[in-house]
């Protein structure tokens, strides 16, 4: 494969840059449709709550309501076993609260004033029911049930194993334990979640602020018992996703419930206070870790209990998403993994960046960290020793990696932290404000080819390029890339080039933008895409040019013999054409390997001792994502992840109030997220490794920069203050109490 | 090929027909953005003037207005050589108007009653130049010129010349000259002109009602000088275009350009009296035809000239189109022919329903009746003798039909009138009240494959289809149609399919909706997009099934072996599938054969010689257009033809005053429109020979409908009354006037 890209690897401005920026971009909110209703969802104050009577008259009398709706209303659609929709133990609407903030009604209205004044005048009689908010709580017998079967999810844990971690132990030099804690997240999304739905006829069209638009297609058509075909989800610019909107939610399927009963569009918008109260989040996790390792630094046991905290619905196996982090990042032949997801008395917990590799990241490589100052090992040597390699993959049914450069992850990052020159050992950094390096490596299945994978490129009488692809761009550069990929392919100027997202009537699934996939997955189909449209054009071309099609290229466009100078213009050729030259690619999974994205950050911190406050000096990431497409998009998501990881670090936690069940900081007052005076200089390097999986050897990136700075930070502590930091956020309570703490590490 | 088809040929609602009744069909009217401008042009209210000066202070002073653009200002606009538009005569806005109506500036403002408050505060300085309106009278040496260049378009006439027209003349027994005269009609689309322009950076969207989105993506990408594929042209749904809508028109340009410099979204709507006085028309015709027959009826010699009023540009070469029908509709050894296209300060003329063929099919059909009578022959039996047959296609090339059902068009016609009972000499009817039977043929090049023709199909998890094809439906059922060849195709229910048209982002280009030929055009494309889906489905089912794809049929969500009543669901089959299965298909044409649609009408007349009054009772239509796909939609576009046609014989008449050069009746009041009570049964028979170049056998329809209810009409009149009636429309006072000129004919 060729190196010499035209295109790839470079820096471009992302293209729609500046309609974002500007106002042009129309995002859902934007939309107003002739007739449009303003839907809203009355949430249920308490925690856990049985609705024993509902009174909703005064509400249906207030002029300007069209509708109001109660679980009752509401039994004639199919919704229980909604494909695509976690454990479909969510009603639509519920007449048992399970989390202050649960959907009890809702209301549609001609404008957001009357249709929050309809939401008032609702009665509801609610009785209280005994709550749970801690996970581990949750797990005792005595404790409240959420649902009727039990607070653990699935009835038993999920169990790993692999070897046997007793031998492991037993041939370990040290053997260590910890606990360690992670908090609840808010993707804090510029735009909240939102949708407008219209029915015309018997044919729904939704535009909705998704990263997944075919899969409420599918859930659309299942609930309203329709053909797909009848179901157009659009989803043109959205605010972010990171997670928050993977899926067909609760609110997508109101708005098109309310639009069918009044016959009118109707607009559902969350606030940012619905937005933490009744969106997904980060779910807390809590890690007990037990590893054994030989005193030359293997690796010989790895044992991990996770408790994740699902909140009172399940939408995916939480405790299994952060044990994959166990399971993968080191090579180890004895393992032993228990994961509990737990029903509490809080909202839904869900993807968020990735689902719970950051929580396992952290715990982990906390965990090597105070390991390697046990064994007097260099944190950086004791992960260059345990690093899954290569050939190692899956350890468990043996299959490699497509490819690895995680070594170079690490020793570029620790050149460029200066590491050899600046670390010293835990709790020596001399005086009240001392000085730390830490580092953490990340290794997950994200970035990785998936299915389906689908998509066309149309190219027009004048040599220009419209690409049409399922592809949610969720403001991570996923038009700019399938641009730079199309134009790469097909020896095109970038600038010809539009794209088309997102629009299940005339785009093709690619599945949903998460899981850091779309360069590698949409990215195949386009590349594939753009070739059978170059092979078309090529063909066309060698007839008029009585030579062999293999023997073309298309430079500066002209298509010519390969060496030769002379050639035809191609919308000569695209003039012979009987029609639009039209290319569909569709990709297929590597057989034989799998694929996994590879980093390793580096932390310089200042701890001061005395006011307990921790400013975060530089951050050094090197990633692995194999080729890189787009040059400046790659920067942006790591910089973006860099700085949403430094949140989860340092700043970010959703609190709820022990007592009432009640969240206290719904807000972005209260909840902290990073601001730019907390960002550090952040110091990137790509290492490209060409997989074999991927356009131009590229795999995906987003979700990793994310997941290593909490814990490089919280080593970089460590590192300063000689205490491990073993619960999130590190703030100034951490630094402070560290002290006491500090006796025990 | 076989004739049993599960939804081809059968009776179905047009798809979108509730949408479009209901009110809830978003036309482009029905499109407002934030921010939207009202556009509006300032119209010349003399039929020939030059703008010496222009004033537009005052109105760009008025609160509310953006912008006021005169010839001045909008001159760094591609725009002479634009591509797809006629003779390059016309500019954007004119600083000589050449007809009353003319475009002189425009303005944009935020409402509608604002910008038509700024045109009024636009002070013109006009000059008035002498005009010309009559065709015939713009041909003399002193007329005034209307371009430098001078009046016949091209500088001389068009030519056609096929064997001897003065040895025909010689052999022949009787040879017959008269004139024919058709006016200027209107399409009186129900909805008139109209489009809303964005910009987003770079990237322009329009929303146009065109029956040619791509021509105009093609137009405007060369007008601004980008990309195609940074222009985007929507026309989702249309109220009509008959022909007024099959190019990008100066108001679209306007439009762009005013969203443009004003940075906002801007409408151009254009009211009833403007699509009267500055959109297309049937432009009008004069025919001097001189034909020779011997006394068996053999056609030695067809000689005409054809004089047609371009109005003050040439969007085509009218001329031309009419002496179509004297080239092609009977097979003459000699053939003579001279067209003069004419400029004069009239609007510009253009396509309506076909172009020129119904006034040429209207002089030569009266033409030939009366030569029957001259001859002593029963004009079927005429026709009969004559008509091109199957073998003579074009006569001049030697390229035979590619199909050709002429012969069962007049026996079954004129066994469903009763002709050979009914029929009496002309002028035999007794009393004042006079009954007539009348008949005229049609044959045309519309309903023929062109290029380009390309679609998609997409066949989504649970088997349902979406349809994608450039195709705009004007409203004549090209939606329903298509779903219905994908439908019949693939094997699955009509219902399940949806179908998105015209969005040049999206779709393939077809060319326009025009010339009656999507059904075949559009149809082979999506017959061959559905093929290639199913071929794909039917490759994994076969796997699956263990045996070759080609035994395989889909029946009722199984497919299966044929004759085997065992097999696997449609969806199971698609679960197999990598992704979403994508059919695409690109028509060609047929080769060695040329095609027409023909038809044969038969009109029946009371005539009441006192007050001139003509009732039609019955038109009796047969066409052979091909299989028909669309019975509904046929049977829809034949009765829209008639009644179409029997205004056009009988009330419609857009009239010019001679001393002003004004349109004196530019509104639906004085313009007259056949109404429900002028409306006579009609009755409808098909027949269908397969045709080898469409799908299913399949010809065109929309145009011939329309082109024969005048002659036939004018031919009953005559039967019953013996005078002949050689100008259109057929009034009360043609028939009061006829007693004059009955001993001249």
């Amino acid at each position: 494969m060729s190196n010499e890209f035209r295109v790839v690897g470079k820096r471009y401005p992302k293209m729609d840059a500046w309609e974002r920026v500007s106002g042009q971009a129309v995002y859902v909110s934007d939309i107003y449709l002739p007739g449009m209703l303003y839907g809203k969802i009355l949430r249920s104050p308490h925690p856990h709550a049985r609705v024993a009577g509902i009174d909703t008259e005064q509400a249906k009398a207030l002029p300007g309501v069209k509708a109001v709706l109660t679980p009752k209303d509401i039994t004639d659609f199919n919704w229980t076993k909604c494909p695509g929709r976690g454990h479909h133990d969510m009603p639509i609407l519920a007449d048992i609260a399970r989390y202050a903030g649960e959907d009890i009604a809702v209301a549609a209205a001609v404008d957001e004033e009357r249709v929050q004044e309809a939401l008032d005048l609702i009665k509801v009689e609610y009785q209280p029911l005994p709550f749970v908010i801690d996970p581990e709580e949750a797990l005792k017998p005595a404790a409240p049930k959420v649902h009727p079967a039990g607070n653990l999810v699935g009835g038993k844990p999920v169990v790993l194993n692999r070897g046997s971690v007793e031998k492991g132990f037993q041939e370990a030099d040290l053997v260590y334990e910890a606990r360690y804690s992670t908090p609840l997240l808010q993707h804090a999304t510029a735009e909240p979640r939102v949708c407008v739905a219209r029915w015309e006829r018997g044919r729904l069209t939704i535009w909705d602020s998704l990263q997944h638009t075919f899969g409420t297609q599918a859930g659309l058509a299942y609930v309203f018992k329709i053909p797909m075909s009848k179901v157009r989800v659009v989803c043109d610019y959205m605010g972010g996703g990171f997670g928050d909107k993977i899926q067909m939610e609760r609110y997508s399927v109101l708005a098109s419930i309310l639009a069918l009963k009044t016959g009118r569009p109707v607009r559902i918008e969350f606030d940012r206070e619905e937005n933490f109260l009744a969106a997904h989040h980060r779910y807390p996790a809590v890690c007990y870790l037990k590893y054994g390792a030989r005193k030359d630094g293997t690796l010989t046991a790895i044992q991990a209990k996770v408790v994740a905290n699902a909140g009172a619905y399940c939408h995916l196996d939480g405790a299994m998403g952060v044990l994959e982090t166990m399971k993968g990042v080191y090579r180890c032949p004895n393992l032993k993994g228990e994961g509990y997801t737990v029903y509490t008395n809080t909202p839904e917990g869900g993807a968020m960046r990735c689902v719970g590799h950051p929580q396992g990241q952290f715990a982990q490589e906390v965990h090597m960290d105070i390991m390697a100052h046990k064994l007097g090992i260099d944190p950086v040597a004791f992960r260059m020793k345990n690093f899954a390699r290569l050939e190692d993959g899956d350890q468990d049914k043996k299959i490699p990696f497509s490819s690895n450069a995680m070594e170079e992850c690490i020793r570029k990052g620790a050149e460029a932290s200066g590491w050899a020159q600046k670390w010293q050992k835990p709790g020596t950094s001399p005086g009240p404000v001392k000085k730390g390096l830490g580092m953490a490596i990340h290794s997950c299945r994200h970035g990785a080819m998936a299915l389906p994978s689908a998509g066309m490129v149309k190219v027009n009488s004048d040599g220009t390029v419209n690409v049409l692809i399922g592809t949610a761009d969720v403001g991570g550069n996923q038009k700019s890339t399938m641009a730079m990929i199309a134009a790469e392919e097909l020896g095109v100027p970038l600038d010809v080039i539009s794209v088309t997202t997102a629009d299940t009537d005339v785009t093709l699934d690619t599945g949903s933008t998460a899981g850091s996939k779309q360069t590698i997955t949409a990215g195949n189909a386009i590349k594939l895409a753009a070739a059978d449209a170059k092979n078309q054009i090529f063909a066309i071309a060698a007839g008029e040019l009585k030579t062999a099609k293999e023997n073309l290229e298309l430079v500066g466009g002209q298509i010519r013999p390969k060496g030769s100078d002379k050639g035809i213009a191609l919308t000569a050729v695209l003039r012979k054409a009987p029609a639009t030259i039209t290319g569909r690619g569709t990709g297929s999974l590597l057989k034989g390997a799998i694929t996994h994205c590879f980093a390793a950050h580096f932390a310089e911190v200042e701890v001061d001792t005395l006011s307990g406050k921790v400013r975060v000096l530089n951050i050094y990431a090197a990633h692995d994502l194999g080729k890189v497409i787009n040059l400046s998009g790659a920067e942006n998501q790591t910089d973006g992840g860099v700085i949403q990881g430094i949140g989860f670090g340092m700043t970010e936690n959703q609190l709820f109030d022990l007592d009432t069940g009640i969240c206290v900081n719904p807000n972005l007052v209260d909840y902290k997220l990073v601001t730019i005076k907390d960002i550090p200089e952040i110091h990137i390097q790509f290492i490209e490794p060409l997989d074999p999986g991927g356009p131009y050897g590229a795999r995906g990136l987003s979700e990793p920069p994310y997941s290593v700075p909490a814990p490089a930070i919280a080593n970089a502590v460590y590192n300063a203050i000689g205490v491990g930091m073993t619960d999130l956020p590190i703030t100034i309570r951490s630094i402070l109490e560290s002290r006491n703490r500090g006796a025990k590490a």
